[in-house]
């Protein structure tokens, strides 16, 4: 992705709490009811310029309403969020409900109410229990630290671990941190912003160029990832800029504006493929390259088309090399090509090329798909765009949690 | 469907031989290797008119090639089918093979190469045993007959059950039969034709006529149908009209051409349906129903979205009535309407309306699911317009079959 080889950008520990001047928490509230942290805060110490990307399902959230207005309003600097019950298809009660989580942790952070995003995800179409929202904000704002394990435990639904990236990158002369954490696993097709992500960055950055940088990084990152092909109506991803790293404020014309927006479209992949291998059900993470498209849209359509195909997913599960159903997910992807220009790869054994099959080891090609990263790639001879998607396999596990999800 | 009651469309035994004229055939030789018919011939023994309607996908099996070829011909008038190997993804050999398929049948038939139609079904990127296959025609011409049972039998791939259809109407005082035999299972999200579907009738049909007829069918059937939203390579429709029944040749002028067309199109449904009650591992049809949409597109748009979400499928299969993922998958769809104006049906039992949760018995929604024919009912307040879809639930065994499907 990035051409420019003096960009250094280094991994460091944590996540959406890594950044200079921001704190998080997470408590247990009783809305899941399984015992596990339910409620979450996040908040920068200093005021933030702001940016979020929304789910383009025309069904959303009703604290998605209320982010939206926060962000437009400018200036968002704390996130709410609750996992159990998404508060979605929830009607008036529902935005009355979202308003008040905003208000509440306004209060709680003493911090003017539209600087307050809000975020739900869990169940659709149950009403949230506000007493225990209440006493669960008031209980995480008691609780706000540097170590932000408890809030990305807080997001999860039927995730399996925490998803937290941070980077380091030089802007200007002045180090800042870019960390993000999110949450994933199932209903998992993003079309803006995946379920939830919150990133963070203790640069100084001006709102347009924030929003710009957040939209281009998801638009190939978490709209790369497919667990399921189910576009979530509480997707959102918010990228809060603080400032506290001291440098000159970044624009899209800043000479080091490539390295920060590298370094958040590093962070938005890492936690895009932690959700892809985190997916509901999931034995392995699966990366498919598609190269030598005319356009990155095209490459991006024939990527996502194939890791979103049940019949490749339940091939990759089975370590069963069926490359014809790779061919098959690209033919109906809507991407116009000629099927003799191309070669496909499982790992490093090529499977097809010229428009017939190529002689390979069949037990090489089955063992590609036996490791825990599988790398499908497709190379057309049309152009020199490329693009990459992440996904899962289909598993007898995700048929499991998703016939019994609410019971 | 049809608005005119005075259309009386009576079901009788059979399949693709049902209509006067036509006999079939299958036999075992050697191609799935498992002891299962796997070579059929269907045969009108007088001249036809004939229509097809192919895949989308860009990527098509050689026999399609061969078979557009023929019917662009005119009066094509018999098919020769094999399953086990689709002859797909094969290159120039593949063609080779599928002309050869062509030239071998209407030699075992007594007619000119050009009126046979060639299909194949099953694993993508294999050759076909062509000594087998060549002797396999010889057998199945040998014992040509009435009843469609075997020709049934040889076109199955992991579908555990025949498909056939057939049905009577009057048209202009004459009783035709329109029959018609499918197979499904896996892979099945057609768009245009599902996986293979060979219809006859002894009507007299004029080209054009019949071509149109089977297209709008094919529209409101076959292209209904999804099992895990993958579109074959070898998606095929074929309507092979004979005229034995002695009526006055149709033409979409003629009086009782809509009883002509609402008879196609119930054999295309009923096969339809079955498709879908047979998907791989199903254990369920599962029939959406939307209605009060401006036109037709948006309606069919919105039931094959939720008809075909992994989320929803499984929630059936888990016996779990969990209308958010309904909703959900119709806000995805890319249909624009207004959520506050849907009312949301388990069976009859109603979930949702005005924006908000429907009270109503939790148990009596999760039992609209548990029988063997589930239907949901989305009902939008945006004008007269209607379509259904059909699909089945996400099970293990979906998951089984096709881990495992080559091995």
């Amino acid at each position: 992705m990035n051409k420019d080889s003096t960009i250094r950008i280094n991994t460091i520990p944590g996540g959406a709490a890594a950044a200079e001047g921001f704190v998080a928490g997470g408590v247990e509230c009783g809305v899941r009811g399984s015992g596990r942290r339910d409620l979450g805060l996040l908040f920068s110490e200093r005021e933030c310029s702001s940016a979020a990307v929304f789910t383009r399902n025309v069904v959303k959230g009703a604290p998605l309403e209320v982010t939206r207005e926060a962000v437009e309003a400018g200036g968002v600097r704390a996130v709410v969020v609750n996992s159990g019950i998404a508060n979605a298809a929830t009607g008036r009660k529902g935005l009355e409900d979202a308003y008040a989580m905003q208000a509440l942790a306004a209060e709680a952070l003493g911090i003017e109410v539209p600087k307050l995003a809000v975020a739900s995800t869990g169940v659709i179409g149950e009403h949230l229990p506000m007493s225990r929202i209440s006493s669960g904000i008031e209980a995480a704002a008691a609780e706000l630290g540097r170590d932000g394990a408890g809030f990305a435990e807080a997001i999860l639904t039927t995730d399996t671990r925490t998803k937290e990236v941070a980077v380091q990158v030089e802007v200007g002369g002045t180090t800042v941190t870019v960390g993000g954490t999110a949450k994933g696993s199932g209903m998992i097709h993003p079309n803006l912003g995946t379920m939830l992500a919150f990133l963070t960055t203790d640069a100084a950055v001006e709102k347009a160029c924030l929003q710009e940088t957040l939209s281009k990084a998801t638009d190939r990152t978490f709209n790369r990832v497919t667990v399921d092909g189910d576009t979530s109506p509480s997707d959102v991803a918010i990228l809060l800029a603080n400032g506290a790293a001291g440098n000159e404020r970044l624009t899209l014309n800043s000479p080091d504006y490539p390295a920060f927006a590298e370094a958040v479209e590093k962070v938005a992949r890492e936690l895009a493929k932690e959700i892809a291998r985190d997916g509901e059900g999931a034995t392995r993470l699966v990366e498919v390259v598609v190269e030598g498209t005319r356009d990155e849209a095209a490459a991006a359509a024939l990527a996502k088309s194939v890791v979103g195909s049940n019949l490749v997913k339940a091939a990759v599960f089975g370590e069963d090399a069926n490359w014809g159903r790779v061919l098959t997910a690209m033919g109906y992807s809507r991407v116009s090509f000629d099927p003799d220009g191309v070669e496909l790869w499982f790992g490093l054994v090529k499977v097809f090329g010229g428009g017939a099959p190529v002689e390979h080891e069949e037990a090489e090609a089955n063992a590609a798909l036996a490791s825990g990263e599988v790398r499908i790639t497709a190379r057309l001879g049309e152009g020199e765009a490329s693009a990459v998607a992440w996904g899962c396999d289909l598993t007898y596990e995700y048929v499991r949690i998703n016939g019994s999800y609410r019971t």
